[in-house]
């Protein structure tokens, strides 16, 4: 199995073990000349809003190039969907997940922590040996 | 010359040929823990302004992966660009230049477009077989 297939397989695994059931693998978006894919669909009764909690995730493994680049294209591919999620009247939440080291050596620094503030995008960490969520941010 | 490399020279000389003095090659940005580069830095006396235009060009071939991908790469890396000259005080233009098939074929589509426009993203497209900028967006 990849690493790319495997990360996805682990989140799946955490969101489950949270109580999450998946809906969609892939969750398909497509609006006018595009098709667009995120990895997952999730919901969860929230039994205070007595109503499911509808969540899509992408996962990244930045494994594959140097962290910047990688940093880059999820910022866009979260933008991108996003942008599809709204214009289409969609009410779910997206967030982008990432593996706990990633998450120390380079999300908790200044630059990225900021532009993650900023541009409001949501994180899932996750702990690729335990299958298991380290955090939900915000 | 690889492709990337051309586009580069190539924009470099039609900017020149549109009357822009190339300051940075590339334009360097530093930001915390992040030092990145943009490919130009180019300036140009406006006679209607008194002073100079400054501005920072991006250079994107769009050569080396599907296309979704490479404009996922291309807006969070625009994004990422943009914030850091906010934040460290540049009054400095950024661009986005992508070759004139590639704007032809996918930025002038409902989805791309949107994006652009509501990402207030600025682009040139550059005619890579003439050395020439067609049109600076908006």
């Amino acid at each position: 199995m990849s690493a790319r297939d495997l990360y996805h397989s682990v989140v799946r695994q955490a969101l489950e073990n949270d109580g999450w059931t998946i809906t969609h693998d892939p969750y398909n978006l497509q609006y006018e000349d595009v098709n667009l894919a995120v990895d997952l669909g999730a919901e969860k009764l929230i039994a205070a809003e007595k109503e499911n909690r509808k969540i899509a995730i992408e996962v990244k493994s930045f494994l594959a190039k140097s962290t910047i680049y990688a940093f880059h294209e999820a910022l866009g591919q979260y933008i991108n969907y996003k942008r599809i999620l709204e214009w289409t009247g969609k009410k779910r939440t997206l967030y982008l997940a990432i593996p706990n080291d990633i998450y120390n050596k380079f999300f908790v620094k200044p630059f990225a922590s900021r532009i993650i503030k900023e541009e409001k995008i949501n994180l899932i960490v996750f702990n690729p040996e335990e299958n298991h969520i380290n955090k939900w941010i915000p």
